[in-house]
């Protein structure tokens, strides 16, 4: 291996130390005390593998390998080091460390790459404690403005600029697009297929669209008792059936589509009162705009069908989404080929999660490299992976990443 | 007319002012300062015609005119002056002011009845601050102690015994069970039935057996986005599926069947992930305990079959409900008779809700009058009835209360 498996094996358990919860995974929040224990751990380690460290603006950090041609864009991996609350220990920490040991592996066997290498950190990805997610690599594309950014505002009305500056991370450099080498992202997978498929390693050609939508259906409040069947008109069943039907879509139109309700409001929520209000949320992903058009028409159908049948007023708005990211065909192949060069078993797969490559490889090509993760979990502090499964995710990356940087001599 | 429409409804609008919300309900818990001094107004009014009153030790009110037959057991007659958060003006006191103005009535024509009479005032009907509901006539009629009433605590930890004492209503009569010559209760009906038929009076003829039941099913929490649809355990996907079978039972089983899914808790309830936990509950009702036996056997068949489908856990369990009380034929006949009588159309029907009634009548011949309500709607500020059903409503309480007391002479 190019890698070294225990040498990442124990920076993963150092730094799964940071915000650890007794139930086994990590609480670390972008920009609490505990991201910035994470953050100057990595900075104290990266320096030991003589990187240059730079923090720009947003926070984001770059650790940087020289390469022999200084001036061609960089070859950039990484990921973030923020959790969700009471999240797990693999989940970013994996690809920014993993990067990390590919750094130190080529320092180890003395590999120059003519393009620079930075090992990245994104500051804010998961989003739960400033919303919206990937605020460090969206400011960096230019998806979002970086005084957007700043004021944003935790629930506690605390703002994402002063506790930048409070745990001493509001860098210097400007935070901005420039063109990267490449962009190489390792992640679990956050879902069961490639676990139970036996696969070892996801090639992700992409990231899907998400749309999120917001149904609200009125019906009539009324006595749970007194209230004939025939005169009723239940928001809550009508959202049953919304709901139901909604589960069905998927199945008839695209198997690769996802569709979700993951959320319902009931109002009064009253054992002995008919439910007049209901709203619920609806979260559908899928890799091909046509596709994510057809669903969307299909959600309407189900949502308004099913509130005619009841009777029901209905809203539907949209409240969230982006549109798909298709990878470079050039990084996809490249993982593709270092799985076949390290002789681990691979499959093509798009991401149906948001991932700092969305946004990161807008600026040069980019891929992902997916891990089998346990039962498919994650954003909870059971998620697990194998270190087996780790280290061959990190082998992936180096070889990939050092086929884009360029080895030099 | 027998009674006095105008003073009816003086009385009423007088009631209503005592806690009146700005929507043109009452907000009178029960226990309350507002219901003290909606209290103290029907004692005072009570007194002014020449009532007795007793307090018995739950606060129940007894205002007592005699009979030329003083032993015999009193005819009753009454409902409750306490509401539901933010409820209606006409639901409860219509029938203790209503049977006050029967009272009126008689002594303005200075007709005597064989039998006392007695306007009660029950307390608790309602039940959201101390469930269960029904509680001063429950321990009435022996169906709860009256120790476990005084030990009921409101949400702040209060005690129904220290409430009732701090208003002024914790009485020296015993509250046990004892002979009624008959019990007769005026109330809006609390449905639509009656106005979308045009009937003016609902002969009541029972009070329905209710079975609320808790479902919790439970799934697996997972990510929104990577987990195939082939590989989900939703469990709000399931509950959706079990509320839609549930709306179909009545129309497959009875007419009078009514089943309702009032209240639902999603776990983790974000708009991202699959729900691995869902609780609702189901409330149905029927006046025959054979049918409420095969409808508690279809909504079993509903959540398992769901719950199989969709590959979870449910747990299914009785948390409530009461036999049905059919009422006494010849009560029902008096009221049924008085309709003819006073020349307005009447119907016979069941009550879907539960009311004081449901215990008095156990002590005695019982009935229930029921006038239209607007659309039907109870238990919010919108609740209205027209001055005209309610007099209809008091005049039949008349006619039939004096034919069950008996006219003296």
């Amino acid at each position: 291996m190019l890698i070294n498996p225990d040498r990442l094996r124990n920076s993963m358990e150092e730094m799964a130390r940071i915000g650890a919860t007794p139930g086994g995974g990590v609480h670390r929040l972008t920009l609490s005390d505990a991201d910035k224990e994470a953050r100057d751990l990595f900075a104290a380690r990266a320096r030991e593998a003589g990187l240059r460290l730079t923090v720009d603006e947003m926070g984001n950090m770059f650790a940087r390998r020289p390469g022999t041609e200084e001036g061609a864009p960089p070859a950039v991996a990484g990921s973030h080091l923020d959790s969700v609350p009471h999240g797990g220990r693999f989940d970013g920490s994996l690809g920014v460390l993993g990067a990390l040991e590919v750094v130190r592996s080529l320092n180890d066997k003395k590999i120059a790459t003519r393009r620079p290498i930075e090992v990245v950190n994104w500051t804010n990805e998961e989003g739960p404690r400033f919303p919206p997610a990937m605020l460090g690599s969206g400011v960096f594309a230019g998806a979002y403005g970086r005084d957007f950014a700043y004021q944003r505002r935790d629930a506690e009305g605390r703002r994402f600029v002063d506790e930048l500056e409070r745990i001493g991370y509001r860098g210097e450099a400007p935070c901005r697009p420039r063109p990267l080498g490449c962009y190489l992202e390792l992640h679990i997978e956050q879902g069961p297929v490639l676990e139970s498929e036996g696969v070892e390693i996801g090639v992700v050609e992409g990231i899907v669209a998400i749309a999120w939508l917001r149904v609200a259906m009125k019906g009539e409040r009324d006595h749970a008792g007194p209230t004939p069947m025939a005169m009723r008109r239940d928001a809550l069943v009508g959202a049953a059936r919304a709901i139901s039907a909604i589960r069905e879509i998927p199945g008839k139109l695209d198997p690769d589509l996802v569709a979700t309700v993951g959320e319902i409001f009931v109002s009064p929520n009253a054992i002995n009162v008919i439910p007049g209000r209901v709203a619920f949320s609806v979260d559908f992903r899928h890799s091909r705009e046509a596709l994510m058009q057809k669903a969307h028409e299909r959600v309407l159908e189900a949502v308004q069908g099913a509130a005619r049948r009841e009777g029901l007023e209905v809203e539907v708005e949209r409240i969230g989404g982006s549109s798909p990211l298709a990878f470079h065909p050039e990084a996809v192949a490249a993982v593709e080929e270092a799985c076949r060069r390290a002789g681990y078993s691979s499959r093509r797969m798009w991401s149906a999660a948001g991932h700092d490559a969305r946004y990161a490889a807008e600026l040069g090509p980019g891929a992902m490299i997916f891990t089998p993760c346990v039962a498919g979990k994650s954003h909870t502090e059971e998620e697990r992976a194998t270190w087996e499964d780790a280290a061959r995710g990190c082998e992936v990356l180096a070889l990939a990443l050092l086929a884009l940087a360029g080895r030099a001599g």
